[in-house]
């Protein structure tokens, strides 16, 4: 294996991404240097998120770079090594996602752990989206039992997750999707109210009429309209846990939404941004141990939306931002 | 002492209060039951979280009532008491400002205690003003020495004590006010930066040219453009005090700042809302303890800005939202 393909960003997306933001390249792969390993991509993730470092000015610290590929988590397969960390035929987490193959240092690679999890799970439930939903929830959120929480996108990778483990610990639920099947989905995983904020009224209204008392926590993967209802339907002492704004990624600089921020300070509320990289050390052990254990009782069920080869990753990306995955959306590339 | 005057709300105001929006009305005062006393108010308490207390709907716990007194923080001198726990001649901090007199249980009062502070400044600096800059400086906004605090509606009551006290804590200080007499005023305190927002061409670039690697933590008194322009500025795991948004007061649903809250997200930032009231026990201890330490050495200094009568009472509170004040707006009544 001598050539790779790759995506590329090609231009900044001015709203939401469109397939002329990106272009797929062929690549040489360099020779293997001592410690390196050769590696062939199986799964790529592809994530809301990635749309925030497509900002030239960096809404995110780390900026993607213009006509450079793109990175992401991904799973692979060594074909071979110079290192004796790693052989050809072990799976490893890695983060040199959005190409088909490529050469690296085996100490910037993870062997997957020997478990009966299928491998591209360590791209979702039991990886970044899984710790993401945890860590948020429970450090940033910190839900008693018996709380109502509220969570937006909640077919989506984090969201589906959020649902589950807020019911694993005793919260009523609340989740808002897009169209009937989400809905159904989450339903049958035992969530308590679902909104297809789609086909009600208004907002503020269904969830009222959810939680007529109010809400606990909402963990907004959403941001907007979905941010100001919550904060409307916020409690005193409510906290919110700030995970992603996938109705603002498109437009950043102009939603009208939120306009009773002032809430926050007249019902004390805690509005505080986090990202996964935050949760390490005890918290991800912590994740790790009861994600494993939830998925194998069943009371953590996870959804994929797979789509093959690199050709169809940039249409994949632009499908999260109109609700096109149930749950992780995934790109099986090998 | 058989007759008052009183303050009460007659229309909701419609955005910023107007006098109409107020009347005067003659009360007489009930008779003496046991444990009570009368009291003449010698001081009152005009402040900008009123506002958000005169919407039918409660943006607050507990609006105002249409064609009701108001109330408020004030010191009064009992005149007449039926109770052993006060004498005529004590000064009593009391909530029943916004009227000339009142008959009420001497429990419901709190003898000054004996220092040399002037009574009013328990309705200032070494009062509820004091204690929320305190409280929500430390506790929200956990500042560490060399850190840099921004602090907006920096000459009122609240925020001219923020920015000293996080001086006193070793912090570099920026300030926003609208004039320039309120500008000398703090740089006289060794305020470190200070911006007059009326007369920088945009805030955000002064607020860069001032703190060119951001700021650590915003105390907000002002929300809408100033909050945008404190999010663009903050460094990662900046804190966001959220006290006021005198700004947003008289138009609350439209305003188009922040339009960048996304940046919470991706710069892991808290923004906590807070109230006076969550600082008991001891946090108000400290407080008192640490303000009459600093006010005695000098290093907290406060301004009045002083009115005569309860006539100018609905006056000094319109006056708030213009910036017709240089610290604690109080009306003296006796």
């Amino acid at each position: 294996m001598r050539q790779t393909r790759e995506v590329r960003l090609a231009r900044w997306p001015a709203g939401a991404p469109i397939a002329e933001d990106f272009e797929i390249a062929d690549v040489a792969l360099p020779e293997l240097g001592a410690g390196d390993v050769l590696v062939r991509n199986i799964w790529m993730s592809v994530d809301p998120y990635m749309r925030g470092r497509m900002y030239p000015d960096g809404a995110y610290n780390t900026p993607y770079q213009l006509g450079h590929v793109l990175d992401g988590g991904a799973i692979g397969e060594v074909l071979d090594s110079h290192s004796p960390a790693l052989q050809p035929g072990d799976l490893v987490d890695n983060f040199l996602g959005w190409r088909e193959a490529f050469v690296a240092p085996a100490s910037m690679l993870r062997k997957l752990p020997a478990t009966s999890m299928a491998p591209q799970s360590y791209l979702g439930a039991m990886g970044m989206p899984g710790l993401t939903a945890y860590g948020g929830l429970l450090e940033i959120g910190k839900p008693s039992a018996g709380e109502t929480v509220f969570v937006s996108g909640a077919a989506g990778a984090v969201g589906s997750l959020v649902a589950q483990i807020a019911k694993n610990l005793g919260c009523t639920v609340i989740a808002s999707v897009g169209t009937p099947e989400k809905a159904d989905w989450l339903k049958a995983r035992g969530v308590d109210h679902v909104i297809n904020y789609k086909s009600v009224a208004d907002l503020p209204t269904a969830l009222y009429q959810a939680a007529p008392e109010g809400i606990d926590i909402y963990f907004d993967n959403v941001g907007g309209d979905h941010l100001e209802a919550a904060i409307h339907a916020a409690k005193r002492n409510a906290r919110i846990c700030g995970c992603g704004m996938i109705s603002q990624y498109g437009q950043l600089g102009v939603s009208a939404a939120p306009r009773n921020l002032f809430m926050l300070y007249s019902k004390t509320i805690r509005l505080e941004g986090f990202t996964v990289a935050q949760f390490l050390g005890p918290v991800r052990r912590a994740f790790l141990r009861d994600m494993e254990t939830w998925i194998a009782e069943g009371r953590i069920q996870y959804e994929e939306t797979i789509v093959e080869g690199l050709d169809k990753a940039p249409a994949a990306f632009i499908a999260l931002f109109s609700g096109g995955n149930t749950g992780k959306m995934l790109v099986k590339l090998a």
